[in-house]
């Protein structure tokens, strides 16, 4: 499966084409809706107040209720745009944003409303499609689910040092949250983080953790292109706002020593095991057979509401700036169903689905 | 540049096959020479006192002193072996190697022998090809370059909090040391901490910061395969013992608010710049001129000399594991020119060559 | 560029996203409603009588008419679909079309109706694509054009053997025809070809001469995936229906002599030409600067109107089969402009754009 | 499996890299030596008398007999190079080769010697890499196997017009031979045809008929990179001097009726078969489970003893050029193993392996 996401914030529509599909899978398109909603915005005071229908149009590849393994594209239509925001700033290169590389990237081409190409809208898209892989997957018993580890300065326990072990039930209840965290408790803390950014014209970031369920041992190679991170980084990196990404306890492993660092194994039940994780399941780049862990750093949101200097890219001279419009104080709580779709997405290609 | 790396850490040799190098670049052997010293091992205390004298011999793509464009192959011969050192524990999975996971994965049928080709052996060719590749960067005015940013609880400041302008000269004094730090005191303190884990029959990890300067504004895109923050990391993640990205600030953006993480931009001496640079040089995947920055963690080396729990892949029972053989206490300060090899490579994929 | 084409043929749409399309570029969109109608069927009795209006609708990629530089998707709605005549005949195979097969890879679930994924009205998508590239070309003087080689048993020359000296202008009023031949005369022959295989209630199939104008010499690598020929052939053998592909001489090459075969080289105005262009302007997978000539054998429409021996793929019985419908007796006239299309999208490739 | 072929003709050594190959493969290497044996050259006079022992070594991926799964390195060493064949004639461009192309594309930096990277002898290590896939083929029930069609103006009966059924015995048969015809007496025409080019101190090139047998129904898919006339002409056009694909009749659609192109298909012994194979085993891109069957045209041998026009590029100005050196006056029939080599390889792509 390999996907292609097309699309502008202001633009008529934006877009996936899903090539690879696996033949007659009945879609359950209500677990796509219900994946889009938990990416949209307009819940609450948490987020933008713009509102999308975000309701996807099948074009293709879709036949009698069944994918038919045919090329499955969908389009959203772009409804709520309101251009005028970023008309009369268009020259001011926002810090944080693309702005500046995109204008050298595309020779002042691009279509700058809404952030354009680079608006997090485009994650509606790769929802969809990691809707369809995460169907995809759990054919295969592979089940993907994520919480928000921390939002500023508040964090919460990661899989491994929560209460409950790690199941397809627990990733399921955290994902049926309107705020994805394993502590209902840290979660309140972490959403009166996004409430004091916002009203202090902030914003905020944040780490998301994510774990990968039922992948058998001996996916994957060394090689480049084929090992486990190497792939799943590639899909990660692509969503808007991912600045890190490290697998079992990532750059934490800098300061451990090897003895601490290593997982013991042991037979049980007639399969290798570990009492422990450290390496997020994967050694040499191939699944070990524990669950696929990894977490991912997001950056707070650039459009802040406060002045900043920036340049202005017309007449290339210094400039003040600020940015109306309707922002996000924080991504991090949308953010969860993208990583979760970029990691489904990752692991259909890592299993050649 | 594509490049692809064979080899097992005891078979009759290793190499690369580099595909694309531009034809009519004069070699600089000696500088390939000294890239690989500074990766080779048997120099200290610090590193496996295996000895390889390393010298790649160069197969194809390369007359009359330079390039000539087509694959540039080279090859290594494997040459001080000692596999009795692995007969004996063939069966047993050393906890943290790949071995468990590569038995399910090429069904028993992997060269067992000092890691084959799970070996850290296999970053010699890589090396080798990166050195090349810096070369082509150079000839572009792009210079890459890293130092030790901590090994296990000693760390050394940034290079954004180093006193120093980052300069390709700064980069290359680096690049000169034995053990590559700015500050040579902490550098001292970093070793200490490799010996007191060695004299502990154990491992230490640490993390590595790279900078690449000289690249224009406007490479990259926000695009699945086409981000620069993708292409980096599925080159990063290549290199055995690699377990976390991050750019600019990395996993440090989490904690951070947006009045903190946006690098203003100002007009300097007719260019767009920033007195910051917390995105690292990139933002919405694409470069935009500061310097690209990134950091990686290694794990600490698997292979320590106390005793382990493990299986027995013969018997599928579980077993007790002490490793014998040459090992390395800690694999960071020769992975550095193996991260700037790497860094390298990704570059040359970014820029198209 | 890169093009993903999706879409069945009595779905809600048909489609491409084109990748990497340089920005800036202020699409044509009367040329490409020119080409549409060129490969549209429907005008006379020569082709099925299913009228669309194939009025592409711009998704995404393009603002302020201009090329952003980001992926451009466009969709053409399906209007006149008759599935009803597909349904009564859905378990039977057609002879020569890829229902047996398709039946097989996509375990029964394909769409069937038309063709489904197969029908050539996929080309829709792919005329709208390689129009782009055409104009993406014409910005760097490079022309693509073809004409009918032959139909059945008539044929006309080729481009070597023609009188007029292959220029742009020659092409172009080769492309302004209805039937596209160099010969009227010729054209009106194997017309009546085409008329004679349908009063018989039968197809014709045919072979179309490509020629590319303006590519620079040194273009390419005798390396797999770089070569000309290769590269080319995989674009074309995309189009439905291509059987053969061959570069100059193509099969005719068999039957020579080296020293009818070689191109003897000359100095004619400071640049290296040939009186002769019998190896298709690229020699060891590189472009010559002569140009690029090439030809397709396009197989016979598999629909035709007699009864046919085939199987059920309800019953795996043998059955009679008696295609009903609106179908082309020839499709060779219509593929023009596909073969145009996708040798364009081919040489972007092969131009690194 | 994905392969990778470096070296030039008079460089240190020739070789590839072979990704992918399953693990646990006893290689027989006799069959490959035998394999390479077809290829080499100075058996008798049809062939350039240069003689090589072309006996691979193999550098990784195997390991006590059987392939590890990683990836599989071979080289062989250049041993019989008499260089100052070509340097008296450097700055000449041969007419029919890439000498001039290859001198823009490399910059004048390609090692000219022999053909440098252009030469047939890399044919040998894409030998070895078809000689091991063929091996894993055949343990898939898959088996390659070709025929000279034509020499000149001499022909034989293709696979269908042949009185034997298609079968692996028979194709085997053709592969032992010296010049491997169906019929000896055809084969006898055909040397003879060599042989008097020769004597004229020409070349004569000829077409290539192959057969690919035990390929399941449902194989491939109608789009770009995933089509079997794609993938395999991908594969074809790599091999020097190949200059035109066809599938079943090939270039013969042309001139058919759909009537006389359509394979009626019949239900036998429980499987859809049909006792025609005009489409080649492949319709709409996907195998229909009827023999996959094609043909290649090479080009005659570029070098011939005669007197030529062309260029000087050193002082580009006219020249007159007599190739002395050893040459083939027909590389027809030791392109043989190399289109079975080739074809094995694309179809390993095809099955995903």
């Amino acid at each position: 499966m390999r996907y292609t996401i097309f699309g502008e914030s202001h633009g008529p529509a934006i877009g996936v084409v899903l090539q690879g599909v696996p033949s007659g899978l009945a879609l359950d398109l209500e677990e796509i809706a219900f994946q889009l909603a938990r990416r949209a915005p307009g819940k609450n005071a948490l987020s933008t107040p713009r509102r999308e229908a975000d309701a996807p149009e099948i074009l293709s590849g879709y036949f009698e209720g069944r994918t038919t393994g045919t090329p499955l594209a969908a389009v959203i239509r772009n409804t709520d745009t309101r251009s005028r925001d970023y008309a009369a700033t268009r020259a001011l290169a926002r810090p944080g944003h693309a702005d500046y590389p995109a204008h050298i990237r595309y020779g002042g081409f691009e279509d700058y409303r809404g952030g354009g190409h680079f608006s997090g809208r485009l994650t509606a898209p790769l929802v969809f499609a990691g809707s369809v892989a995460r169907q995809v997957l759990a054919a295969r018993g592979v089940t993907v689910g994520a919480h928000i580890r921390s939002v500023g300065a508040v964090s919460e326990p990661s899989f491994a040092a929560w209460g409950e072990p790690l199941s397809p039930a627990l990733l399921r209840a955290v994902e049926e949250r309107d705020f994805p965290t394993l502590s209902e408790e840290r979660g309140s803390a972490m959403q009166e983080e996004i409430l004091a950014a916002r009203s202090e014209r902030d914003s905020v970031g944040g780490a998301i953790e994510c774990a990968v369920l039922g992948l058998a041992p001996g996916i994957g190679s060394p090689d480049l292109g084929e090992n486990v991170e190497g792939i799943l980084s590639r899909h990660l990196f692509a969503i808007p706002g991912v600045k890190a990404v490290g697998f079992g306890e990532g750059f934490g492993f800098a300061a451990l020593r090897g003895s601490e660092a290593n997982d013991a194994l042991y037979m049980r039940g007639g399969a290798v095991t570990s009492p422990t994780n450290h390496s997020g399941g994967v050694n040499g780049g191939i699944t070990n057979g524990l669950p696929l862990l990894f977490s991912v750093a997001m950056r707070p949101t650039a459009s802040i509401a406060r002045e900043q200097d920036t340049v202005n890219m017309d007449t290339w001279t210094d400039a003040k700036l600020t940015i109306t419009g309707r922002h996000d104080p924080c991504i991090v709580h949308r953010a969860v169903p993208v990583v979760e779709a970029a990691a489904a997405l990752a692991v259909c290609e890592l299993l050649g689905i």
